[in-house]
């Protein structure tokens, strides 16, 4: 019987969305007051998701603690109280929305799931703004 | 590689469940304190969910600010502070449950999402009553 | 040593804000949208706060199984699921705007509380608008 | 147009982890903190969710009074204020970890709902902490 | 100008309500479900309050990885995933409500706290339970 | 008979801790990864709160839409997607704390609201950091 489990963490962050090659008028019409060059900033709030069978001897899907060292040492110490625009090598060139950081986060984190398992993550931006990814 | 994203939105508004054909001790019966003839009112939180591919130039499935406005041009300001039975055509004999009310939703906003986009609407009611309908 | 304890609880009502001896343009002036004559509707969210001395018996402050009763009985049961204006006696002449809920709920708990305990009151109409009574 | 409904309800109870045939070494290796011997507990957080499509008389997918009512009686009076370990048979030899309560929450639950309908259990043990069956 | 800074913590324990002195009857006629001699468990959310005057140099009224660090070690390392009557000495002969806990928790961090600062404890033992102590 | 209301609002925005005047060991000592050069940043969470008697005749202490838009003029409209230490004139010597910002948010209110009502502001920096002022 395939069980999913759910593990929440957080980091907090700068970010501006922008492109380089588009002129600050562009920028600002497609990406409004996300673009401040000075930046701004958010809470994130992450849901990472395994999907699998349960094991019979533990009763786990995957044992929570060690999902829970795997987020922070590949995510939270990687994203928290970062600028993602200059701190993180991802976003030196990729935009940082909601979508392009899920996708980061996931390729992250891929590798150290057992691969007969199925990963998923969700994001939230704001209370209001939020995306997810499901393998 | 396909994302969703998620936007939440707000509305506050009175109904009342009945079925007009049916006499007040069956809509009690089947209603219960929902069919006061009088109405009652909830807080409806909304999420709506679009599922496509990531625009490799912005970065985004959908602008954000494009859905947001679609949400309150095409179901905030049409349901917020309403009486869902006497203000909102499409309940004139459709009973606005929980589920009825996703339908409406879905129906209005359709239209003014891409085809190439899956679109999901969850609606909760109060905190412990939700519903969800995904194309 | 003075400890308080809160107790949540919930109620579901229409209501409309207006003044009878207002024209339909003052009230819509003062109470916009909410002076819909058709109601509009919330999910109410409230906090019932009791403060007083520690019982060195049951190391309560009041029991907590009592004070969700009192709620249940003289605030649920009187306001769930009911249109504020047209069910609840206490608003056939009183405006139901937060803060004259709060007098009504505080008034119909007052006398089932013990006169050496302060009775405070908290009510969400929505997650952004709240309103607090203290003794 | 197949809609999905969802309830919410809680329970609060104790519990540990650990395999009765395994070492207290072992059993603290895997289980951590978890299989304190005097137990630790949760308030539980569960989301019930019946999928099917919506009965055009009444306009519900399964009227939710009856669900909230199969809860309360199959799963809230069942769980509620117990010891897991000790005072529910099925975890008599199966460890109540998130995964298998799931799995006992579902086969308390499956057999009172219609056949042609889905039934789906989320559950959070901690606000950080929790797991999903979906038929 | 006197500000209160706040920090939210948490831990989850099992515990049962009763007097030893106390028939099994009487016990639970007082606190019902809450005696059950095999425990039952909950997610006890804690928010630990420093009130003074704000620092000009650093702008903190009290370093808040300071105040975490305290919470952590006077009150999550001693509480976490505990049973309150069996491991907690406080409570060998203290009834673990909602009032003692925040007592003893008051007690255990007050001498860590400057004697110019106010120290408030607020405790949810569940969403609708909690209480307050201020100084 | 005094009422408080309360009204909730949102900024997002990015900050750095740190004193001009101290060396880089310094300001990483005290302030921790919260002095990252290149910002990090926050949703922030403003409850605005006004205290005074009900207006008889519209059973107000304050018109909330009145509030609410004082908030967004003299609050949001200044700090929403701003970077604290850069865009806001305040802030240019002054440390972007938790409570330096309410400060700063009760300076911009207070002129705006009648000197007979109480005005308290409450900020959270994450769901776990936040902090009071109160007249």
């Amino acid at each position: 019987m395939g069980v999913t489990i759910h593990r929440e963490a957080h980091f907090n962050a700068a970010h501006r969305l922008f492109r380089a090659e588009w002129s600050d008028e562009k920028n600002a019409a497609v990406f409004g007051k996300c673009s401040n060059p000075n930046y701004h900033g958010h809470n994130y709030r992450l849901l990472v998701s395994i999907s699998g069978e349960i094991d019979p001897e533990t009763g786990f899907v995957m044992d929570m603690k060690q999902l829970k060292e795997l987020i922070v040492k590949y995510v939270e110490d990687y994203l928290d109280h970062k600028n993602l625009n200059l701190d993180v090598c991802e976003f030196k060139e990729l935009n940082p929305t909601l979508e392009n950081i899920i996708v980061v986060i996931y390729n992250r984190l891929r590798p150290h799931i057992a691969v007969d398992k199925k990963l998923s993550i969700k994001l939230w931006e704001t209370r209001h703004n939020s995306a997810t990814y499901s393998e």
